[in-house]
């Protein structure tokens, strides 16, 4: 187990944990190798294990009813934490008044804070005079970097000659980014070097080294920034694999995604994150999905890249419903697919391992 | 005829003009409806006409040898400019400093400065101070709008209800923006209201009312900045027919381009630019452009909407070439192909009238 990249942090996400709202904070407590997480602040919840209250089962992560109790309890049992992590992720990304309390108070104590609002809160001079005043960092993780600090493409991607694989979906919302991280994790594992490719916020947050967040980058640097992060990766790591996070969906109605991963990350294969009973894309109601089969094809006509394998994203469905859907794809598709998240990726990985160079 | 949208302005060109690095510059003297440009600043074609220079016929705008030359011919002439425009386009866009200079003339007489560079004027604190101090206005075509005032996608599109075109291409650099103009102009000269909606900072400079500039826009707002322009054409101009300018080409090697465009957009139907003798995609050689019938089939797999023209670029062909080259297309294709440029947009007019509601 490595050491965490930020160290200890406590998670914000009152009044939302274990909500849709509190994503983000669930992403943190149930992943991350950024930090270390020693708690979470949400009265709802209080006094019980994180870990609990999500998935049913403990994982040491105790919910605190506010910074007062958070601070006491965790500075007795020698974890005071380094930063503060806002675990909200509320509908237009918009900072609640009363988390900014515990963000000043947070800050006073010399804490870093990071936020993935939309709202930003290095736009708040209070606050930025307060880190100033404390030496300590505040960053908004959704904010564009200036152009300055982006890249164009270069071509340098041609150089990367260890396997990638790109994790694209048939949708948003879908798993895909939990997907790259089991492979990783599995190839690893399985003794084989691997690396991740973050190209959303909560991948950073979940200690992707090598990322960058391509809905708030500026169109032009969207391809040169992911080039730049897969070819860091290789040089710094040089890792046997390298797995690329796939953004939104090819066919999507209004924002399509994941072309500039094919053209820029230069994928040798694509895995495809699909989940048989979803029949509207997320978002848009009234707007069916296009089927699989069309998907695949959409992906290999404009990228002549090759579909590996799908892998299933079992919601709404029952365990026994599992299996049989998974030969279901193969039989429509003709191509392997597996339910990582349930079964493990051992069986994947065997597939992957024959391509690796 | 009506009004230019910002009156009458000075084209600053110095050493770049009839060159690659002046091509702002030759699109403004060529056609611009958001300018009446009344000069061109070049030393080297001093005293000549800019379009003698440019394309063999004369178009009575003047090229002066400097600020000074400019200002006093223009004054005598009763055409002293309201606007400084930057008509350089330097690879790597950052600004000469002999520029600097130019510009601090022109701000100092009260006059307005836009500029297409990535090197912005407004993070140049002497010339914003000069601005101010004069009351006059710098714009850097090429900046980031702030987040505030940009739109997410909404539907919208779905309301509006006349005849919706994508002018997209097989490359960049292909000839999409000059097209969709030539498809606006032939409209309105047959009698059929059009609006032209810009995505790039030249078609913006050309005076296209509705636009966004895609390259510099945050990528999370790029499907609801297409939508609002089309929809704000629609509302306020209610016109038989809303022209996109296309960006970049699908299955460009590393800038995968025109998806939100299809989606956000909602074209009915696509025109396709394509220049038979262009062989490499442009800026990546090495790269063999993809065949022109698989283009068509990435357009319809990707986006379910249907070509209905091919528009020829004749770069490298002889007049004589040309005919002949519509003809293979269309027999490659099963689609019919014009050369608007040559031959003008009466018979592609003809054609897509038919389809108008």
């Amino acid at each position: 187990m490595n050491e965490s990249i930020d160290g200890k942090a406590l998670v914000y996400c009152v009044g939302a944990f274990n909500t849709p709202n509190g994503k983000t904070a669930h992403g943190l407590v149930r992943f991350t190798e950024r930090y270390e997480v020693v708690g979470v602040l949400d009265p709802a919840y209080a006094g019980q294990d994180a870990g609990m209250v999500l998935d049913g089962r403990p994982n040491g992560i105790p919910v605190f009813a506010g910074m007062e109790a958070a601070v006491s309890a965790l500075r007795d049992a020698g974890k005071l934490p380094k930063s503060l992590v806002i675990g909200l992720a509320p509908d237009g990304g918009r900072l609640p008044p009363e988390a900014k309390a515990s963000i000043k108070k947070a800050l006073q104590m010399g804490w870093n804070v990071d936020s993935g609002l939309h709202d930003f809160l290095t736009n708040d001079s209070e606050l930025t005079q307060l880190a100033q005043k404390h030496q300590c960092r505040i960053r908004d993780i959704r904010k564009t970097p200036d152009r300055d600090k982006l890249h164009f493409f270069t071509g340098d991607i041609e150089k990367v000659d260890c396997l990638k694989l790109a994790v694209l979906g048939t949708d948003s919302a879908l798993g895909k980014r939990t997907t790259a991280w089991i492979l990783v994790h599995a190839f690893r594992k399985a003794g084989i070097s691997a690396e991740m490719v973050g190209t959303g916020q909560t991948a950073w947050m979940q200690g992707a080294r090598y990322s960058m967040v391509m809905d708030s980058c500026i169109n032009d640097f969207v391809s040169g920034e992911i080039e730049h992060a897969v070819v860091s990766a290789w040089k710094n790591e040089a890792p046997k694999v390298i797995v690329i996070e796939g953004q939104g969906s090819l066919m999507n109605p209004a924002y399509p995604g994941g072309f500039e991963i094919l053209a820029a990350g230069r994928p040798d294969y694509v895995i495809l994150q699909h989940a048989p009973k979803r029949l509207e894309y997320d978002g848009f109601p009234g707007y069916k999905l296009h089927p699989l089969p069309e998907q695949i094809r959409a992906i290999e006509v404009i990228s002549g890249k090759k579909v590996l394998a799908v892998t299933l994203n079992h919601e709404q469905m029952t365990r026994e419903e599992i299996l049989p859907a998974c030969e279901a794809i193969t039989k429509e598709t003709g191509l392997p697919a597996f339910d990582v998240l349930e079964y493990g990726a051992d069986d994947l990985i065997a597939l992957i391992k024959q391509h690796i160079r």
